[in-house]
């Protein structure tokens, strides 16, 4: 069985991203994989804010990522880039966290004027810890996603180019699953 | 009399950033400017992981960027960007907090492989904070910079080369401030 | 009297860009600048593809550049940046062609998903010109520009946006100009 | 059989970027690949300046774009950015020409305060594009590159490094090919 690891990076636990990589987990779980989710603002914020990398909260963290098959990285867009949030973390991982990852950047805003901060500002950092395949990511805007009591409803053609972009990143991770159990 | 305001994104204390930008200050006072200093790390660290931005520690440095005539961006940087740290700050800011003011964009690192994290990382983001004049940043190696007992030893080319950026931010601020003075 | 360059890399000669830019550069004029105009796609191909700086044409632009207290570069947006005509005359500059210079980055584009390119692709180029101040820029959406018998309608909410930004441009010129006289 | 097509950006034949492509593609052959090169500067200029997608010798580079498993993407450093030369020919293109590609980004520099104009400025274009996979890029410092009577000499340390880039890229292509194959 393949792991997805879902990193967000939002500050706030009632986000619209939070609640949309719930519904997204879902998915990948009825589609065999075996997922898990860090949210950033629930680590040790001292040891976060001081770059501790040997605090055993984010050791854990470290060793989840070495053990995933896939990574989720999602934040809100902020100031035209991720959010600082995610960025605490990322900056503590070793050198190459991401060797032989396949990574999905995935970002929520509040106007479609932000959508390039996925691939000019998320991309290169992601490449900088080394992953072995970043997939195309997706940008949703906050309007477009509806907090509901069970969930998490989408305006419909986003659900749709969503659900093309998640398949992708599912369909790579058990495909690269396959040659390695092959080989 | 014209302000400065220096922050700092470094997550450690004893960081050769700091004592960078210590060494800068006592060359802007001696300029003739009043200068003031926030290291983001010494700040409420559950206050920027929850983007707390209504917290006393937290308005007080809006206020500081609000009544300064320049400010100075300076970060390690981690991952190929500006570290997390300084951003966690950032995003805590209103939309439009560097509108009016001169920024300085710095930063130190391990390679010069790094040097334009500068203009495509830490300058977009500096620009969506509404800055009126962003000037030619510079980034230091870190093993230029050595920590004395009194303060920094900077190596003799890259001090030369620091020496004209900073005192083009100095002579742009006095300029607005004439101007501003004169009319 | 103050004077501007407007460099436009349309490979279009009845591109929306270069209406949109006359528009612009009637209000110059009547702001009592001095206004010269160069469409890089007017410029021979040949030696724009083989760098050939030395090439008669060409030289008189780096002139023209090196004339202007203001330059206004214009670009329609393709493939998430800038466009290779504008790029071509760009890298055939000297290294600090920009140097002493005020810089209005300006894009036009079919969709605002494309709005971050100014800042992410646009003023690091302008920036390793060696720019002395890049102002605000400004993206405008395609269908909001009209090309009508006499010169160019743009939406209202636009037309007010962009003014404000062109005039902030024309302001800083004639200050660092009213500056450079007195000093 | 696989096929790889080689991009080249440089205004000039007889640079180091192309001498560089011309030692690979010898290695991609005895791997196995079919290997196709162009160079954008011996396209016809006035097609590439006035973006006129129709001319035939554009379309053969859509068409050759279109039947290869991988593409090879190299440019020199020109004002912190690939150059104009190499995006003349990608605005050409049709906007996912790279759907189902496995993109490689390769870049020569004359220092290497320019590494990160890969990440920053080439992957977003080529992301925009529709890439598939692209895997991590290099960038070669001109002085370790010694065009020889019978090829290129390259830098022992950045030859070994570079290997491990292209025999991945290699291997991705291959993979690929195979599963293709056995679905």
């Amino acid at each position: 069985m393949t792991s997805i690891l879902v990193l967000t990076g939002s500050p706030s636990a009632a986000s619209r991203t939070a609640a949309l990589l719930g519904h997204l987990a879902d998915r990948w779980r009825s589609d065999g994989h075996d997922v898990h989710s860090i949210a950033v603002r629930n680590l040790p914020a001292e040891a976060l804010l001081s770059a501790d990398a040997t605090h055993p909260e984010i050791t854990t963290v470290t060793e989840a990522i070495a053990a995933a098959d896939g990574i989720v990285v999602a934040s809100p867009v902020y100031k035209a880039a991720y959010s600082g949030v995610l960025k605490v973390l990322l900056d503590l991982l070793p050198q190459y966290a991401f060797a032989g990852k396949t990574v999905l950047p995935l970002a929520t805003g509040g106007t479609s004027a932000h959508v390039l901060a996925i691939d000019y500002a998320m991309r290169p950092v992601l490449n900088s810890l080394g992953a072995h395949h970043i997939v195309q990511g997706y940008f949703v805007l906050d309007r477009l996603i509806t907090v509901t009591a069970d969930g998490v409803a989408l305006d419909e053609h986003a659900e749709r180019e969503l659900t093309a972009i998640v398949d992708e990143f599912s369909m790579v991770i058990h495909r690269d699953d396959r040659l390695i159990t092959a080989s």
